[in-house]
């Protein structure tokens, strides 16, 4: 079986944008089955609802600001901080001015591919 | 044992700065045993010496422009793009212009701990 893994290098310009939600677009950028790194561009009240997965997440604000709610505790995140998500961890967003987040999972989002 | 994890959300202005080599300054953010993110922030000149890892690496240009090497192939990226390196191979960064790169690894790098 030919090995699950991305180029070696990913263009943001010629990355396919994937339209998930309202005000909601994604890039799938580097991976292979242990690590997927995803480009998340939000409009100011888009939503990522509530949810939960058994990868363990690790998230970095570009830019914009974010309402966090993991597990129930809440937290305004700007362009600088960082969120972890342990597996299984409700965890969801509200964006409170545009912005990117870089979320990054292990192992792989194989329902993004 | 204690779980080895991160807190839950880190703050960019909170999170202590480690000089790792001229001109090249890091931040450990969000971590578990399987994934690790770091922020690194490179001066202009600044050089990521080549080397390799166990760790599969996916890497995303926060800001900046990078001359990467990743097994002897060579790419400038600029803001947006990113990067994708397979365990044990070799790889190295010279920084064109100051910028930021969110590296993330799996598992964590329990040398940054």
């Amino acid at each position: 079986m030919e090995k699950l893994q991305s180029k070696v290098f990913q263009i943001g310009s010629e990355v396919e944008w994937e339209n998930v939600g309202p005000g909601l677009n994604r890039q799938v950028m580097g991976y292979d089955d242990k690590i997927m790194l995803v480009k998340v561009k939000f409009e100011k009240g888009a939503i990522g609802e509530l949810h939960e997965h058994h990868h363990s997440q690790v998230t970095y604000v570009v830019s914009g600001s974010f309402e966090l709610n993991v597990g129930g505790e809440k937290k305004v995140l700007n362009e600088g901080d960082g969120f972890y998500i342990p597996p299984h961890v409700m965890h969801g967003a509200v964006c409170l001015a545009d912005g990117v987040l870089i979320d990054v999972f292990s192992p792989h989002r194989e329902d993004f591919l």
